[in-house]
């Protein structure tokens, strides 16, 4: 089968790979319906060193059971279903608390243990507790917004509940990329009052807008801080939600927030520490959030997809074929597309 | 009067100061009955650049108010009140929503600005908001635990309260000076089913376990950590309460701290960035806490105290008169006493 892989930073190829397989009684093989292109893949894109073992990439899939292993009850072949970036057995404490993310037999598709998904196909551990089985067929117009199901949507979520947002509130997203912009979405279906977008690219601010920001910050840095002061009586936001990780990104975050406000951080920290130490201790901010436990928020975020409620799918402004996905991280990375789905 | 005054690192001395007196319509002037010396006072008794400000010490007392300004409304000549170490109006949004240390005119005793009370008498800005009239004398046998609520037993709850305890919930509390210990009080009291004092005196360790800690782990960084997961079925507490501010106990407080668990921070932090950005994230660790807003909890933990159901005045273990203030300071920092109390 074709599928994704990365050999080095800027060096993504499609390649002939061998088929994904059951291995463990506990796995599912999904055709991919849809893949995606995610903004934490450009991390490696920027700076993975060439080595001899190259990485399987993707971790957002749409698709259909071809396969299931003896010990698999919830699903059958033919089943559409959503498979999250991490896979989790859905059984243990912390599947339970609906922390999914560190399923102490869970982890990462695209890691050296499990192929990634911007393929034909993928292999998925666990897939009882992973996959979560879609009402729909694989032609619903709805696919794009039932993709983010997989990640962004989930993660601006997880930022958004991370951030406690809640009606009435005044929030920032900092960051403009896929994941920003549905923490707008996850902002406002969670009752925030106010929504200040920090972000620099007109199209995905205009996005914003229409998923319901209320006011733009271009600038960055101390004048990004003064400009959300400015705007919120000087005092900052009850929420923030850092979607970029940097530590410029990270930094601005916990000083706009107010006192007593929590920072929701799902933007993957591209730092060993976490800089402004001080202003979080005397304002008594809290930090919060991680990678997004999103199959605990399928369910949830689900109907609102399928009622039109919200329209997460718009974040995709870009579709290729499986040959075409080195050219999607390309335009991805040179910011020519917000996120790119992949129809294999 | 006589009061407390520091000229530099290992330099405090008792000196003939100007009497405390009203200066705003808002202030009150109270007669200090009891104070004390902070685990906080130790930082700047073992950093303190000499300079032409030197620095007049103390922010925690009880003591009978002497003068009240022509707006005091809430108080008489004769009260006997607590004075928490942060001064707030009482009325402003941070004040409302129970984060007095964030009061739009508030700040701190014991700064260029307002004086301290290690002192025969202080002057306290913004009465109203500030002090708290108890229903008791000031020879009363409670005094010690009374006392605590003006800093210690307050930062200790507001550790486990940013740390999220709750019933049944297992707690490890960073460090065991006099805020340590309340923060094994406040968990106590607040449900919590097994806690965990990481510390090494064995003084202090005894008072924590009368207080409710039922494990101990007394060694440091890596193997404090081992110990604490071995003692967790390898996945760490609920809450950890940091009560140091050092960067090895944060660091040791983030990574003991189980997936989805949360760290409240009280120790003041000699460091301008957090360690451990990268566990923290990645266990979706929430870490939390700042000065405490210790005026919010008086009326709380009072009771409790009255009725005799916590007895946070035994972390006082020596008691002095404002002569003796400098042995106690030396004291402390030799950790000879956990914590003094000064009696003018």
């Amino acid at each position: 089968m074709r599928a994704t892989v990365m050999f080095g930073a800027g060096d993504v190829r499609i390649e002939n790979v061998p088929d994904a397989r059951l291995v463990e009684p506990t796995d599912a093989v999904v055709r991919v319906s849809r893949a995606a292109i995610c903004g934490s893949d450009l991390w490696p894109y920027a700076t993975l060193e060439r080595s001899e073992t190259s990485r399987r990439m993707g971790h957002e899939a749409i698709g259909v059971v071809e396969a299931v292993g003896a010990d698999v009850r919830t699903m059958n072949v033919g089943d559409l279903v959503v498979m999250p970036f991490a896979f989790s057995d859905g059984t243990c404490i912390f599947c339970h608390e609906g922390l999914q993310t560190s399923c102490v037999h869970g982890g990462f598709f695209g890691t050296p243990d499990v192929d990634g998904a911007q393929a034909e196909a993928v292999r998925v551990p666990q897939a009882d507790g992973t996959l979560f089985v879609l009402p729909v067929g694989e032609d619903d117009a709805l696919m794009p917004s039932l993709l983010t199901l997989t990640d962004v949507m989930g993660t601006g979520h997880h930022a958004a509940v991370t951030a406690e947002v809640g009606p009435g509130k005044t929030v920032a997203v900092v960051g403009d990329g896929a994941v920003g912009l549905c923490g707008v979405i996850a902002a406002r279906r969670l009752g925030a009052e106010r929504i200040i977008i920090l972000g620099r690219h007109p199209d995905r601010i205009a996005l914003a807008r229409e998923f319901g920001a209320t006011d733009v910050v271009s600038k960055r840095g101390e004048e990004a801080m003064e400009r959300v002061r400015e705007l919120t009586d000087g005092f900052g936001v009850h929420s923030v939600l850092e979607c970029v990780g940097l530590e410029q990104s990270t930094l601005t975050a916990i000083a706009i927030a107010r006192p007593g406000g929590a920072v929701g951080r799902v933007g993957v920290p591209q730092d060993e520490t976490m800089p402004a130490s001080l202003p979080a201790f005397y304002n008594n901010v809290t930090v919060g959030g991680g990678p997004a436990p999103v199959r605990a928020y399928i369910e949830e975020l689900l109907s609102d997809v399928l009622e039109g409620r919200i329209e997460p799918g718009r974040v995709f402004d870009r579709v290729v074929g499986i040959e075409g996905v080195p050219d999607g991280y390309r335009a991805m990375n040179d910011r020519e597309a917000i996120k790119v789905m992949v129809q294999p």
